[in-house]
């Protein structure tokens, strides 16, 4: 970190806080300017030092130097992750895998028939999602325990690994069995407990960015499962809120290179969730396997005016097939597979 | 809600979305126009219901026009909601109510003399944070179980009212004898689980605005609660992000008028996460007042350069005092009492 | 537009709107419902006339319907426009253009040898600015008149379109002969006056986004354009500003879609100002071709460390020719030429 | 400035990077640690010194450490800036000044007869708009020409200064004579054409914040008008753009104190602006007082409902009346007169 002495702060004053970065076990070493004093510090830096710190009288303030992560970060592993499924799906290498399936499971029929269409048009893992967090308490909030039974049948029936978000750490024991990603979601991403329990297991956890979270919070927030043990993360850009009404929210595309540089974690796109219309959908996910992302998470409904959640955003099957078509060939262009 | 049909659309299109509305129970009154129609539809809505129609071919766009929320809004109950502890403090009431303390409870000693200056300086509830959702794993997570103890002694020696953040359901078991007020945090307010929680009790709820939460998300949140039955709900502004830099995050003062314009329930407002820097505290605070706040929640530690969280932004023992002496005039001048 | 009555407003409150709608000259339709009556108007509406209505006592809000720009609409132009310069380089058919050079033109052999490769490795029109808008005044600002020269020589010796920023009308006269295409800046997107001039001519106008403006907004700067009888205007998306912090700006990925289904004219994307970083620019480029822009405009300079402006974000020259090599795969996968 | 070598580079980049900084006439301070080797730079920066220095190899980033504005700033002139007016109101010192006017000039009845009831509350400056940014071509662009008499009419008859915006810099010699205070509109603050022109003249230039600029931004931009020569200049808060819709903009209250502390530049808040509807101006006006403002713009019109421009935020002749009554105990709370 960089300590910034306040101008005109007198002598005693830069000492004191010289002093205190000695006390605090690091070297301080003071570049004496004309208008401003600052203290270099080299060593490990946490946000509780830097506070220390800036809160002391005299200090203008304190520039960390080191990235705020370190287990997520390439300088600490420079080889990528490659998160695995059980049936050899792989999150982080040479292949684009697909996550489809619609938004929630409404019904064994609306599930079962999406996931044959899902499965046929390529998509390598399927979303079932029993629990939905919505905005208001007046609207649909997912089938439950009702679906258990539901997932169990997709998944024995068609083979393809599911991908589940969790809410309640309570919920994780009954959908252990049947779950094969872990997902966290926007409003939790920095639900540090949800975090910390998904830490202490081995199964996949994919991230979702939080809506108002900075790239860096989210490596950070990625750093609370890592440092539980769990190395098996992807993460996941789905749009930040900024102030453009045209789509729900902003798709942050330079987060795919940012993270990939920064972090040697995959990297999945969510184009459903960050436009919120399926006409945009197919720009964006083909985008997205340009800008170098390692999958996709899209969402796809067999009568999406018939969804109970995200219908506006949800492909209808045709669309969906039409859109994994042309996907290879961006692939191809991003010398990837699909 | 007004839907509105894609210009160009054929006479079948338009007529099978008329259907559709007639058919999910609302009554449709078409409009025609030279280049679009609408169609406006009167009757409760909800998201699902807006949503399927917007999934629906030959429709440009849905428009809501009642508010996304019911029970927090002063349609329903105009008459203000008085949010009141144990021992008679009031929020939402004539006088203006300071909730005050240190970050987090770090030990007995800095604990009991915090609380002794704030209670002296005029605060009538007292902040006491065992649990920190820090966005770093690597820093300082707060006391835990050990800190219980140091809770009720001050709470038993002082007499305040106690407010802390609960993080996880889990553990409001052994926190609800020591405490007065439930705080949901700002990365909690749609954590749908701890919402439901704490809607099924009694206690008073303050509930912070999610950093990239509008005040109809934060509306939204507080239904979650109401719903559950419980009515003691307080709403928290504390900033929201944006680009600009200077500040951790951007106060939206304008929260304050339009909350207590639309909604019946208390006002509060966090001056020190707001800013994040000390000497903008007291600026914001008045201006909080000024504005129409019931109150103000605002950290003060009795040595900032030794606080193990949020240093920079917490008052001096000094500064707190100034602060407190020279609210009153501003809440005078707003035609409240302190 | 759709009008709002407060709730509980009194017949003669609303009588009162009603007349008013008349008396503007639009036939008012007003539904009534238990909580809100809402009046739907149809015909022409102008910022004006939602403004006098939403200042009349009684009336909550006025919603708009139409879109807020004529000109730049589908709806009036369905095919798209071609934007054709002297060379019959076209922005808007079938290939993607590049747009390429240095920020600012720094001295005659710096532009010369640039402009060189760029056309080499295959870009079509030539960045060439005189003026540079710096946010500090102790920044270089441009080579102003001593370049025009330069570019004069650059534009024979090379037979290459060039484009450059204008920001003074009164600068218009002189660089009107050396000049393609008129940029209009960021900061200068709602600089009407600005765009007034350029309006009343016909040579091609690269519009840029404004840092902070809506997709609408700027749809209805380019109005301001088309207003003045000149139709050859390219959009350009180039980043919005947002809260993340390791991009300059915030590339919104999703204006091309956005932009390509409500307008008819061509949209092109600034990796370079949208990334601030070298080393972002292909992984966006590339995004941006196969999210459907018709072309890109790109920073490359001979020796970025020695460039006055925008060194960081300029391409050396291998890295420019090595991108210049990639993008036709993307183009190909997008169903384009380059 | 601080110059962060990325992790891993040789010894060869490092030096050369330090080369470099001694080439540019600096002088390097390089600091080996484990991780990251940084090098300090104590001297004049310059936005060009560390672009170049960024864009070269080897440099991971450059983080600036002296502010980005000198001659705004408190460490140059520690003492305020007094705006002094014909009539002897000045900004900055210790009397809060109230502008107050409608949005703009449409008729001669119209504006005398505003003119009159705001000077009868007690606003010291009249707001007397001719030219109008609007964000649409087809909407009311002011009345120009047209106004010029009824301008000098109003300013005669009541003895008041007048304030108006300038957009074009061929308009300002026919204004000139008429006019008080220049305002650079929120679109413009960035017009660096505009800024030059003002900062050669000695008249009070008002500078609103632009809706995506930072502090910082604003700060760079009145350092335009400085360099120019001229100290006569007003800062203005006016409010940003985020993601929250109630409001037109969001006021960032917080400015003002920021503002405040590191610039001598007295500092003025829009409410009407900010927030869009005129029942929030005056909570917001209060605040602005409460957090210190120097002063106040603030749109009131005799017929919100027949404005042409801005009406719903026009406070009516009783409303702006009312507000004026209430604003002196906010002052006298605040230490200021008014």
């Amino acid at each position: 970190m960089v300590i910034i002495v306040r101008p005109g702060a007198d002598k005693d004053t830069t000492e004191g806080v010289i002093s205190k970065v000695r006390e605090m076990g690091f070297t301080p070493h003071p570049i004496y300017g004309v208008i401003n004093t600052v203290i270099a510090v080299i060593g490990e830096r946490t946000q509780e030092a830097m506070e220390t710190l800036e809160a002391m009288p005299g200090v203008d303030r304190v520039v960390p130097i080191l990235r705020p992560y370190k287990l997520a970060g390439r300088e600490v592993k420079p080889e990528p992750t490659l998160v695995s499924l059980r049936d050899g799906t792989q999150f982080g290498g040479q292949a684009v895998v697909v996550i489809a399936g619609p938004c929630a499971v409404e019904s064994r029929e609306q599930f079962l028939e999406t996931a044959a269409y899902v499965k046929d048009a390529g998509a390598r893992v399927l979303r079932g999602f029993l629990y939905k967090a919505r905005t208001s308490p007046h609207d649909f909030q997912g089938l439950h325990e009702e679906g258990l039974e539901i997932l169990v049948e997709a998944r024995e029936r068609l083979g393809m690994p599911i991908i589940t978000e969790v809410m309640d750490p309570r919920d994780m024991e009954k959908l252990d069995p049947l779950v094969d990603i872990w997902q966290i979601g926007t409003r939790n991403m920095q639900n540090y407990t949800l975090l910390g329990e998904v830490g202490q297991g081995e199964k996949p956890v994919l991230m979702k960015r939080g809506m108002s979270a900075t790239i860096d919070d989210l490596l950070k927030a990625a750093e609370y499962v890592l440092v539980g043990g769990n190395q098996q993360v992807i993460l996941c850009e789905r749009g930040i809120r900024t102030f453009e009404t045209q789509t729900r929210n902003t798709l942050d595309i330079s987060a795919v290179p940012v993270l990939k540089r920064f972090s040697h974690l995959p990297v999945v796109v969510d184009p459903s969730h960050a436009s919120g219309h399926d006409w945009m959908v197919p720009a964006l996910a083909k985008a997205a396997i340009a800008a170098g992302a390692d999958g996709l998470l899209v969402e796809t409904h067999r009568n999406p005016a018939e969804a109970k959640v995200d219908g506006p955003q949800s492909l209808t099957p045709d669309a969906f097939r039409e859109l994994m078509a042309e996907l290879p060939a961006f692939a191809t262009a991003a010398g990837r597979s699909m």
